[in-house]
């Protein structure tokens, strides 16, 4: 658990950041339509450079940002705890390397469960 | 590594809220000035309700936030990965029970390691 171990990620600094970016701004508008449409209790969803934090009133807080020296993103999760995930270009998404689960599917499968409605992130 | 298995802390919700918001605005509050002191590039800290989010430009992000179903505050460090802290009123403190580690000294010693300059949390 050691976060200074060097990435095996190669990606240079723009890429990581154009693709990190996009990723968390598309999760911000999914997740934003997805509080709203199922009037998820205290929900908020706030981005600001980088840290994406989903607040889902008393079922935890979800903050999602960049690390950019890891050139990782770094998930904090109240259902399954902190991950880390790398871009993996052959799969084009960000992965676990741990568990090879991926972001996307991870938070969708969290919010499910957590709120009982369908949400597509992919 | 489950967040969903019971924390032993049988701390009162509005207790933790208190505790919890006082120990993140303190850090809010000392944090901004070590950093602007010290000209830190990149540096820029905000809080927004329960979550304290520190970047130290390309040094990294740490991300501190309240988990209140858990009556923790979580910890995102770009130097020591993750760590979640319960207030144990013996020691008047939020300690990571794995390692007896307190909140407060983790976050001096890592940031004096980071900016090379002293800063007092406790």
């Amino acid at each position: 658990s050691q976060p200074s171990e060097p990435s095996m990620s190669t990606i240079p600094l723009n890429e990581f950041h154009e693709l990190a970016d996009e990723t968390l701004h598309r999760l911000q508008e999914a997740v934003e339509e997805f509080v709203e449409d199922q009037d998820v209790d205290g929900a908020d969803v706030e981005y600001s450079t980088g840290v994406l934090t989903i607040k889902l009133g008393g079922l935890g807080t979800y903050v999602i940002n960049k690390q950019t020296p890891n050139r990782q993103i770094w998930f904090s999760s109240p259902v399954s705890g902190p991950a880390r995930f790398d871009w993996l270009p052959e799969s084009e998404a960000w992965v676990y390397r741990r568990t090879k689960a991926e972001l996307l599917r991870v938070l969708e499968e969290e919010l499910e469960q957590l709120v009982h409605a369908k949400i597509h992130l992919r």
